[in-house]
């Protein structure tokens, strides 16, 4: 990969004219919203078969670059054409997925956030390893190697933000090998190495989404949800005689929103302070802006971290006014797609921009 | 049934000065709540059982219309007083429910909506064909005459807006023709012709509120919501031990809200204009204002969109100050009670208001 | 207990420069942030292990009073120091745990709410009496003398605020009896009336949150919610085959936001008003500010009262902004902590300070 020259870059920007931008899905609503109410210029790189949908949110988006796929990103064009409007590109859970790794971690654009992460949440170890490092607590994992150590029910994870869809849940051995045989022979997966094998903790799931703050040094509470998946959160309500025979599946499908007692909150402050030093520590200068603990709430109180996302959330998208949190903190309705642009503009304003970019 | 002269009513109306009419239940509060926010007056029309509790709102209703049963709002003397003060009636889903189909078709005051889809509304079978003239995905329905054919699990829906009181689900065709025979020997439902038997979709259920403008031409999408119904939502809290004899059941209590992945908005709003544009084809002008589309997300994405409301739905009072989604297209608090009140504005403003009454 | 001379406290605070104060946990911050946007000033008493979590809302905190642990807010240092800021403590649903009962009762700083009410509130039993006195509908409920009676599902709930944690299911009486005699060998009660047995009622939970207003003589809906409880909410995504050896848990771990069927507002209403008017009657002044019914709602649409709380619940940290209700009475973002602010200036203003202080 070529080493992008981001300082050269940014010395030609007009910084009085920047423009927020980012492939229209996943959160981009919320991140031209939040954009446009600090004032900054928006930019949608959309698909053509998108087009129209996101034209018609007329107060939203100022500038449309249609590509023909998403992976023209990285085509010459479009990069000058993001460069000749001053752009930030602002990722989200579908840049690595749609652009490839590859284009994301090369893109001669400047990114809000940590782009050195992009290697480390393309592999579940590495993810897992990363949150060891930082003293927060996971579940017990496997691997292909140890699958007969399994003694307690295990949900089995493939690779790529997928939304869940092929997830399952067993407690054997023999069940799990013929599955991920199964999965390999289908071409899905390329060895037993790329499920991630981790214990079912028994309690209730729930998203932290937080903001850490380079220019202020401040790591903020921005809100915190459940997903909504199909079909799992649909069979329960089914009667346990049709149930049996459909397998549960964990595409999500939206998002709710929560509040947690006040008193598990100094913990998901602490597990966020933990996230924000060990990634300083490992992957200097260290997380940029907002990210997400994905946890079980265990019936004692214990918060067990089974997966991180080191950007903007989707869940974050029930917050567009504000949430329960962000009004701690601040006086305004603040989503995280307007804390984006607000750090970006404080930044700038403070001569730091280069803190914050990637 | 007489046909209303509309338009000499609408002539006599001091547009000025026009009210927001409204039987006092399902959304009304957020309907008058909406009309305020625009400095429209307000109307109540309640039944007196329940006057203390609606005139604890004191900021919400300028004008009450107290009545001893809900169908006397098409008495002579009810209508004369809602023409006085220039009302438009805003119907909801009680509206049919408490007064009948033949008054609301009929009442001689203007309806900010489409009345000739009421007829529609009231027999399962009529929505389910506009639905599926529109190419909106809709589930496999059977009828009285071919229970035998019944492969899968159906759910069995008795007719009227009841909240889901009365729903079932089977398999299996002889427990069907028993269940449906007991119910018309008990009078709820004259033959099985009246039930609409649906296939079950195996999926998350999702409520989505839209806004037709027929000023802006726009589609807006202002929402979306689950439903929280008794028993069946608390069943799912039960150990399997003790649920077996309890039978679900589905009253709808109160909504819960959501957002959608962002991703799968794109289907919702193409879903949404067929639906605009199946209306104007078969019950011109076509839809005014709000509508929802309930439906059934599965795993893979699809959506199956299993009955429609033409009209308010109950899901909307949880957007009173705004919705996720109305941010996108309004800078204010814009619940869809106001956004009726905005439209009704705009057209008068516009000299447009016979576009949007029925 | 020392009889507290609480007006000649009153008598030497200079009421324009009220604190409100609290300790640092439950809804805390929902209550300074509704105590700054009415421009009071605020005293958060404190544990050392806090101080780092609470300092970082720099924004809602005027004061710290740090204490070792939280019973030293009876200590006369403490209690001197509240004085001298003329604070009013708020209390909500960890004051009694953390500080005793003793504590709260005798408490030489005046606390805006129903001090008579924590007695009551100690005590299952005085609880549903309380209830019942007032007509509200409440379960069936069993003591440990008629064990054999049990004939239906039942919860057995364990004294104190302690979120749920102990609770279980059974309608065994041998199988309640022996799980009682083990509590009570391992000290978690005393004996087993201290067990609040209780018909476990078919329906949904809904936790309706309520504000009397002593000096607008008006009873406020302010929000509904339900409680998010690990790991029973949990357990249901689990497939049946592995949920079965593990005993579902009543841990509350957060509220989720709902909206409630129009209709049954009116219900819901009456029950609060029958709750302000039986403490009226037996604890006179009667309710002050904020209180909970916590309910069930059967799929017939009543209303069954299980629990209530005589003060401020968590679910209302949803609504910080504002809920769906409390849009219908105020036009501003009024929490239930702004509206206690709001209370407490009101009386002040009118100078009634006394009618809510005890």
């Amino acid at each position: 990969m070529a080493k992008i020259d981001l300082e050269a870059i940014i010395k030609r920007y007009d910084l009085e004219n920047i423009s927020i931008a980012t492939l229209a899905s996943h959160s981009s609503l919320q991140i031209f919203h939040g954009a446009r109410a600090e004032g900054l210029n928006t930019v949608a790189i959309v698909e053509r078969s998108r087009l129209e949908f996101y034209r018609s949110f007329t107060r939203l988006i100022n500038d449309f670059i249609v590509v023909d796929r998403w992976s023209d990103l990285c085509s010459e064009s479009v990069v000058e054409k993001l460069r000749e409007l001053n752009s930030i590109i602002v990722p989200h859970g579908s840049l690595v997925e749609y652009v490839g790794s590859e284009c994301a971690e090369s893109l001669g654009v400047p990114i809000f956030g940590l782009r050195s992460l992009y290697r480390v949440e393309a592999s579940q170890r590495l993810k897992m390893d990363l949150l060891k490092r930082g003293k927060i607590p996971v579940p017990r994992s496997f691997s292909g190697r140890d699958l007969d150590d399994i003694d307690t029910l295990v949900i089995v994870k493939l690779p790529g933000a997928k939304g869940g869809r092929g997830y399952f849940l067993s407690r054997d051995p023999a069940e799990i090998r013929l599955r991920l045989k199964r999965l390999i022979d289908e071409g899905v997966i390329s060895s037993t190495d790329d499920a991630l094998i981790q214990e079912y903790v028994v309690g209730v799931t729930a998203y932290f989404h937080y903001f850490y703050s380079p220019i202020l040094d401040r790591l903020e509470i921005l809100g915190c949800d459940i997903r909504y998946e199909s079909n799992v959160d649909g069979l329960k309500r089914l009667p346990n005689k049709y149930i049996e025979e459909i397998e549960p599946t964990f595409t999500v499908i939206g998002n709710i929103p929560m509040v947690l007692r006040e008193s598990l909150l100094l913990k998901v402050y602490d597990y966020g302070m933990r996230f924000v030093n060990e990634t300083k520590r490992s992957l200097p200068p260290g997380i940029i802006g907002p990210f997400c603990l994905e946890s079980i709430v265990r019936d004692n109180g214990d918060i067990v971290v089974f997966e991180f996302s080191g950007r903007i959330v989707a869940g974050t998208n029930l917050y567009i006014d504000g949430s329960p949190y962000s009004w701690l903190y601040w006086d305004e309705p603040m989503s995280v797609g307007r804390r984006i642009a607000r750090e970006i503009k404080m930044a700038r304003d403070r001569r730091l921009i280069k803190k914050i970019l990637t």
